[in-house]
């Protein structure tokens, strides 16, 4: 049967970049190679849109998340931390495990953070050193106002630093223009590569901060990377030769493409995919839905677990449930990365099919209907 | 030009685990990828000689190593670091950023330490909490006398330590018979895949130890991955599919020849390059030297650097030099994964053409010939 990955990451991996990085293994010391690592490292500038120095590791998302945290916050030092997601979490659970001060703004899942807040907080905690928030929160499909967050830090002492693990290459962002601090991602999503590598960007700003950092570190230790990758493109460690030419052609992907035109294309999809399940009398999840996935809420009446299951095992879509407390509750349709639009046409006739057979009351086709329209009207083929 | 890499790392990838790892992109939380991750881990328990419990990291081999100091030693712990090479003075890097106690033994590069005295000093020092020393030191091409240091270690409270990195799959090794606690590996070496993949074997005796951590970390902390990783066979993070992927294939290589045949055949592939190297008129550099990789020192006459750049950019073989204040000094010919005997036989035949135009002074034709001997008498095709 034929496979169709449209989880929130892994992602499927262009043909031509799979068949780059299975070409023979090359050296990591040679200047050709060293050379393809000072240009992945451009490249990547233009795709988080900054001027900011890059930093390139061999390790999951989580590794970026570290470091951001780890490089920045010394013991007792407070931060704060808008926990509305699994991913958010994580961001306190590092700084939990780093013996830091988070304060957490619980917000609930689906939802966001009203930017005033934050300014109030800040205000009543002056010695708050950085902001911690996602671009997109992964496990629930929300898009952080990161823009309006970005205004109000900027003039203070603090950092804002923003995990686009999900978002990035696909919901809109601009890291300078938006003044945020650090932004960290990973391989697997937009930049539609094998997981393994991640990334971060980091401002003039931050790396004063850095530069004070007393927290026990060494692979992730920034300054390394700062010295040797920013200094002269040689990854302090043997990094993951193979990311790094599947890299190359994701750029020349994404440059060919233009970042604002994937941007809108991943608006087309998200609205299409949008209408799609509210035609099916379903509901979203997240109260401001991001670009790159869609959360949908799971009627009682339906048995969310076996939904899934039936989609991968029965029709070959492997789609992502619920994590923690809303496991079995949500649904989420990643459109991300390598994802265009008939991939969200045969995902939506793979749920129409599924919700049929679990008994769900609806007009067979109607989702597909709505995606077409959006499709046929807004997206640039 | 037809490219041969004769490097300690990253070694050649077999074509067949290279097609594999470019198949189609899969989710990391199917229960098919699941089991394949359990049969991973249970194939890297055959290659590490052992019955204890596996990690399996996404990051370099160097990540492996922070997780083996900043599991075990809390600051101010007292460890015993054998120093001989770079690799070894990795060990040290991370010992001191974790702010612990090390103690060294410093031996010249290129030789050993005497078992012996590592006794005299964990008697003197009881509260030593763990031995770290190389299986081979990368750096110098050196094998340490592990099954030794075993025998010694394993009546005390302390943890034999061991980087297995560049001697992994090709450096005779049994974790379980020679008392080993720890062992860290890396994919690229003599496990024939790219660089992004970095293991953990961990004995019950170190667990203990682990339990009772109070650094901070958070993507390296072993006890997450005791729970998921070797609990259920989940990577607690996003790690990397296409290694793991690639790891099975080389599993089945590794089970088809047999650990003992290619423990043997890798030394006859030293003996071959090392007669080889002396039938040249040159030195080993290593005195005690392993089967994986083969040191050479570069006489005073010829420009040791000029030497490894002419091999690589007019005959395409990548060799190393040599690291830190042996650089120019010596090079490093690597037999390790994927390098059979006639690839031997071919970058000696290289290097002698190289060190004719260098202006050495020696028989052409008589490493090769040497090389060739030992290959016919003793190599089983």
């Amino acid at each position: 049967m034929k496979k169709h990955l449209m989880s929130p990451g892994p992602t499927p991996v262009p043909e031509d970049v799979l068949l780059t990085m299975a070409e023979p293994m090359v050296h990591h010391r040679t200047p050709d190679f060293i050379a393809k690592v000072g240009k992945a490292m451009e490249g990547l500038q233009y795709i988080f849109q900054t001027e900011n120095d890059i930093l390139i590791f061999s390790s999951s998302g989580t590794g970026a998340m570290e470091g951001a945290v780890a490089n920045i916050l010394n013991p007792d030092d407070k931060a704060l931390i808008i926990r509305n997601g699994k991913f958010a979490e994580r961001w306190g659970e590092i700084a939990e495990s780093f013996k830091t001060d988070p304060i957490y703004l619980d917000v609930d899942w689906g939802e966001i953070c009203d930017p005033d807040e934050i300014k109030e907080i800040l205000n009543e905690n002056p010695d708050i050193k950085a902001v911690y928030t996602q671009l997109t929160e992964t496990s629930t499909g929300v898009v952080m106002p990161i823009k309006e967050l970005g205004e109000i830090i900027k003039d203070t002492d603090a950092l804002l630093i923003v995990d686009a693990i999900s978002g990035l290459a696909g919901q809109e962002f601009y890291m300078d223009k938006w003044n945020v601090d650090i932004c960290v991602a990973g391989s697997q999503k937009g930049l539609m590569l094998p997981p393994g590598h991640a990334y971060a960007a980091v401002s003039d700003k931050a790396w004063k901060v850095i530069e004070k950092n007393e927290q026990p570190h060494y692979y992730f230790d920034w300054m390394i990377y700062k010295k040797k990758l920013v200094g002269s493109h040689k990854d302090p460690f043997t990094g993951s030769v193979v990311h790094v030419k599947g890299l190359l052609k994701v750029i020349d992907r994404i440059k060919s493409e233009g970042i604002e035109n994937m941007f809108q294309r991943y608006k087309v999809l998200a609205e299409a995919t949008q209408n799609a399940v509210k035609a099916l009398g379903l509901d979203l999840f997240a109260k401001a839905p991001c670009d790159v996935e869609t959360s949908v809420k799971i009627p009682e009446s339906v048995d969310g677990k076996k939904l899934t299951k039936l989609m991968r095992d029965k029709y070959g879509f492997t789609i992502a449930g619920g994590q923690k407390h809303v496991k079995g509750k949500i649904i989420r349709i990643a459109h991300m990365g390598y994802i265009e639009a008939f991939d969200v046409i045969s995902v939506i006739a793979g749920l129409e099919m599924v919700l049929k057979e679990l008994g769900w009351d609806f007009k067979v086709g109607a989702g597909v209907a709505a995606a077409q329209q959006v499709i046929s009207e807004k997206y640039k083929f």
